[in-house]
């Protein structure tokens, strides 16, 4: 969703996109390092599953640093902009999904 | 941890490994994805977000896979090797990680 | 916190607080039907977890319907009212705990 | 579920049961408060919230006595009765429920 009733476009903010993107990159890092895990016949389930929900964690505080910059930039002006219904909506429906 | 009190060595079974390897590389290109929408300065933080739930939920059901093993290779045949104990309390901190 | 900088005092719309009432109350009965389940000596533990998880649910259903109501009631209308951090931080800070 | 292949009846422990009920009883009477605060016309969401949310971490907690209980008394056992993938279906089943 990008276009609203206002006609405005919301779009991320600068630094939370570059944020985001660093996170990522450290995250797939991560994810490679827990596929090599997998290469090993003697790995053990459980040290594999902390890896991965350490994985995990660090795409949930992605999340949060994104979700955070939404709600700055865009929620708290929804009334203004006139998009409240939409904006509120579509949050509720984002937060069945977010995880802290 | 893989030394049991029992001498015995646990280890994940070859057929979910190589099913959480292959479920692995495929969320690795769904994360490049995401990374390559963060290259846009027009994007939409809920956009984002959409897309890093759907890794997220990736991920946890990678993690679902190797619990599922973990309990019917080593859990359910604990009393038998005499680890009762440490296999619940493992099972028990690990469960503070785990989301379906 | 009910005093805000702007000298108004945030409350729980009305509607709202009659429908979580209504839920918590119904909630209070499953509760007491939990406590009679764990009664019986012959009860088996995955009958009452599923008991005490639709309890779960169910208080998070009402944490639902109030944090949408504080959205549309305050959160969005936080920059015409100039506490849009006092309201972001607060919100970030409760969806530690929020579960949908 | 309680009539089990090997025709033994899986029952809760009498510890956990007792502390299940005590740890119930005592969340009975923080959601009544949690009731009493939803009269109050000038509350405030977030204030019901945290307490909700207070409540639903103790119910979280009931949970985990009685899954520690289950694995100790039933998961671990389970090759030895021969019911293994009954009990880790039933656990995969019951997981996607649980919150840590």
């Amino acid at each position: 969703m990008t276009a609203h009733p206002s006609g405005q476009r919301l779009h991320m903010d600068r630094a939370v996109r570059e944020d985001a993107r660093r996170r990522l990159a450290t995250i797939r890092g991560h994810l490679e390092g827990v596929l090599r895990q997998l290469d090993d016949e003697q790995i053990y389930c459980v040290d594999v599953l902390q890896q991965l929900y350490a994985v995990r964690s660090a795409v949930d505080k992605v999340g949060e640093v994104i979700l955070r910059g939404h709600l700055q930039e865009h929620v708290v002006t929804a009334s203004e902009r006139g998009d409240s219904q939409r904006l509120v909506d579509e949050l509720m429906e984002l937060l069945k999904y977010h995880r802290p």
